[in-house]
């Protein structure tokens, strides 16, 4: 029905208008990029992303791959992909030019993801966990599993996986049960099970390589004995090539709602005890190495999930301009045309609340995107240091609100499309099947909530909160258009609400109403994931304001601009004010839930 | 994990503590049942849905019918589960005695409906659009037509389905192009082509009966000019057995994301020219005839969507109180115990969200369906059409409501479950797919919204909106327990402004900010349907405040009206404020919708 996976304006926009990204170009890191390379990695990863994932994404869905006791078996379209994509370098994208990578801020990697995301959100997994394993490795492994594993990994000849969750122990990682014994040589050999791994088997690459954390005897308990292990599904010979199976065996897939292309799996390790691993950094420092490429791995759930909501969104919009159904007064007799149903009020309101959820989280990630670009690259130090604290601050909302907003978002698109949405023969439910993993997976929503409260929030005696605050006032500051003045009008009264709760949330953690502010976590993550999304869009609605007013605007752009407008009022008008209750509950420290007892279900 | 359906206790509080649906006996068409009757009724109903219809929910959920060219092929298990619910008699359940039925109240199949539906909507289809259909057909077809079919269909021989929506047509039925033509011997030729058609086709019985909404030639335009016809997949011969096929053809299957069970179907009718079509009542009339099933099935519709958010409800709460993970302050040292989920603050919410949703739901149904037995059966004619009109108000939200929440609910259920949630192993991830249809199937859920506003809330000169004040000001007069007294505090206000609103929005209606009303219709759903489950909420919480001080009381029931309470607590505190947003949008004439242009997205 239409073939564009992103608007080229909308990236055009939330990169370079929203964000200056061109401007890393000036950081040595980055010296010898311009806009015309970061575009030009945009156009490679679009044109792969239209002709080689998205093609294959509903096949992928109605026929997962399948186990028959020795290999995982799946549509050949996934190979193929990968291939694309390893062929086009984006593996190495983000690494330095000597290690064959092309230096790219993250910023534009996680632009360049957004296609995949969009397109084939199951296919994408693949190269993605693949990435992710290899930047743990990078950034914490000996030299000698560096070079073993690393350079491999980025050329798609071994793939990667997290194996984290236990069938026992998923939010709990204190409480994983899987061991690994040293031996002699200096390898270990590790026993226990896992489950719940993404691309923990397949026929895509010529090893895996599953990052394990496990704990060597006689760690300490808890989190603070977990260590994290290489575990290639082949051992290495002599020459680095993969030789022998090591003993780690596919239990069996598990069969899931959405992203059906990704095997998820259950996996022994060590069932013959012969499963070597390979120690990552320190003994009992695995949590740490892990939570880098988990922090990384938050982001990349959010965009996706947000890139998700996109795709079905651009579709519905597309299915209402074309459907026509019913009348609008005062043209509302039989013998009327019948109109588009995009000018039926209500189904305006459910494409606004689409477009108000997908773009504004995805300004929320690129955003974090770039803080972990300055975080990395900024000149000095302690702006280093700040990027990092505030990156830390948004990291739960960064996942939860776009993977809470962009399954709504998908709702909606199946709602315009009514009967059709819910056919298997539209793509938009399986978007929405897809997307419903992510509130779930790299720590569920309700966990990020706690984190919000009861970590990032006063972490570094504050520090991200009152980057926060500083950031938003100079954004606010230098607001000047009508519009935009009337949404910080109403968004003020609800900023300096939050504010004035802050102290009483920290006394109340700390005293007996700790059971109360834990039950109602959720709250505080709505109202600051509320707060945070209306300065995203009235970021967005500034830059727009002030755009609106060149003289030379095409009219698409003048049409543009005006809808990124119109998406802030409805955000400020209709999703902002939400937080009343939350901000009430949080202030009468509602006990509605704490004080619900099991035995009353 | 689990066998029993509903909890008997909530039934029984249902119907017997909050309605006294035994009362009913006292009336002259049911002075033959007594509440022994009735249970016996829904231990049936129970029974069969345990045993022929939950087993097989998941099978038919993988193995949906398919299509050959030439039969439908289905898993066994459903025709064997739909012959033990005809030969339980329960198709004729409401009809008369000498109609061979068994005289029951609505309330009564209501829930024994219930069973049904948790246990597995998809096979559920076929015997409920049967029922659907002869109802329609008792209630407008000539003898003739009733004598022909009628029996054959509470007998199971013949099924039923409706055929309304057509490719280009759903919403709008002013614009089906379906026609029929007058043959000489009174018979119609019907010519047209039908769409999303549940349970078109398929082997379960003898003969499939459509109920097809068509245009005879010269009819006016508009929805003025659909009259209605029962147009048999075989014609009768003279002995009323079904013989020669009609010319109604499966043109497809439909892949549906749930109700996977339900054949959906494409159905042309008269390719050949030879389609036979016998006319319902009068020309014209056939909106009418068929809003009569159209308002039943909007009720159960959304019993139905309450049903399948009860069943995994009940799912994510057992699961809750057997999975452990994690620890709770003071006690969270890794050396601690792990705790069941069920002691988690956010777990709690979730659960107690989906309680407040899907028994709430419940109630909401069942005083509707007492209101069709009012209608009905009270003796004094002012007092039917009283029950009439309140109910006609009602219908929106009964539809609309638990197929808005009850959505919600299974999404909980999920979240609960966390990865188990999200996989085909376990059945939760199912429910939440199968309830997805129901906030668009029978009138999309904006459909609903504008029914309410721009009719239903006017209809004879707003005497629903009268009779519900009462009713509602009747209930509250009689709260003494300081519980509900409470709760009852903080819904007047929320009362109050939405009756200071209706004046505006008539005005509103009926002048240029109009366009602005109509987008914002949801609006007022939420803050009718919020009002309306408070009350509901209190009434339950009413009972249960009373009940609490027997001294009779066992363990169990002690903690079945705590929770009740609870419930109530926390959907007047938490849910209901969600409102003050809709009525600031209303009161505002907020026009962030209306005023937005279907070029800026």
């Amino acid at each position: 029905m239409h073939s564009e996976l992103i608007k080229d304006k909308e990236y055009q926009f939330q990169l370079y208008e929203l964000l200056d990204t061109q401007a890393l170009c000036g950081r040595e890191r980055f010296s010898e990029h311009n806009k015309e390379t970061f575009d030009a990695v945009l156009d490679t990863a679009n044109k792969i992303a239209t002709e080689k994932f998205a093609p294959h994404n509903a096949k992928a869905d109605a026929n997962e791959p399948t186990f028959d006791g020795e290999k995982v078996t799946m549509i050949a379209e996934v190979q193929e992909a990968f291939d694309a994509y390893v062929q086009a370098g984006l593996l190495a994208g983000r690494y330095d030019f000597d290690e064959g990578g092309m230096q790219l801020p993250e910023t534009i990697m996680m632009a360049s993801a957004g296609y995949f995301m969009a397109a084939n959100p199951s296919t994408t997994g693949y190269p993605f966990l693949t990435v992710a394993a290899a930047n743990v490795i990078r950034n914490f492994a000996s030299d000698k599993i560096k070079s073993s594993f690393m350079p491999r990994m980025l050329s798609g000849e071994f793939t990667g996986t997290m194996a984290l969750t236990e069938p026992h122990a998923g939010s709990s990682l204190a409480d994983i049960l899987t061991t690994a014994i040293k031996t002699s040589d200096g390898e270990y050999r590790i026993k226990g099970n896992k489950m719940y791994i993404s691309a923990g088997d397949h026929e895509l690459s010529k090893n895996i390589v599953h990052l394990v954390l496990a704990k060597v005897q006689g760690a300490p308990a808890g989190v603070k004995g977990i260590s994290l292990f290489v575990v290639p599904k082949y051992r290495l010979d002599n020459h680095g090539q993969p030789s022998e199976r090591n003993d780690v065996a596919l239990a069996g897939l598990i069969h899931k709602l959405g992203y059906r292309g990704t095997t998820s799996t259950v996996l022994n390790f060590g069932e013959q005890g012969d499963c070597h691993g390979y120690l990552v950094g320190e003994e009992h420092q695995g949590l740490r190495y892990m939570f880098l490429m988990m922090n990384e791995a938050r982001l990349g759930v959010g965009f996706g999930a947000a890139m998700i909501g996109y795709r079905a969104y651009q579709y519905s919009l597309v299915y209402a301009k074309d459907r026509t159904q019913g009348r609008i007064p005062p043209n509302n007799k039989p013998t009327d045309k019948a109109v588009s149903i995009i000018h039926h009020g209500d189904v305006k309101r459910m494409l606004l609340a689409q477009k108000s959820y997908v773009e504004g989280a995805m300004a929320l990630c690129f955003y974090a995107a770039r803080l972990v670009d300055d975080s990395h690259t900024l000149e000095d130090e302690a702006q280093r240091q700040h990027a990092l604290e505030l990156l830390d601050l948004l990291t739960p909302i960064v996942k939860a609100w776009p993977s809470e907003y962009g399954p709504k978002a998908n709702d909606l698109a199946i709602q315009i499309l009514g009967g059709a949405g819910y056919t298997r023969e539209y793509p938009v439910e399986q978007c929405w099947r897809d997307n419903r993993l992510n509130p779930i997976h790299e720590g569920t929503n309700g966990i990020q909530a706690l984190d919000l409260l009861t970590r990032k929030l006063w972490q570094a005696q504050g520090a991200g909160l009152k980057l926060l605050q500083q950031r938003m006032q100079q954004d606010f500051s230098q607001i000047q258009g009508p519009a935009c003045q009337s949404l910080l009008k109403r968004l003020h009264p609800y900023i300096a609400q939050m504010a004035q709760l802050i102290p009483a949330l920290a006394q109340g953690l700390a005293n007996d109403k700790q059971p109360i502010l834990l039950a109602n976590a959720s709250c505080f993550m709505n109202v600051f994931g509320q707060i945070v999304m209306s300065w995203m869009w009235i970021r967005q609605a500034n830059v727009a304001e002030q755009a609106i007013h060149q003289t030379d605007l095409s009219g698409d752009d003048q049409a543009f601009y005006r809808g990124k407008i119109q998406a802030a009022k409805y955000f400020v008008h209709w999703e902002l004010p939400t937080i009343a209750r939350d901000l009430s509950l949080l202030s009468e420290l509602d006990d509605s839930c704490a004080a619900m007892h099991s035995e009353w279900f």
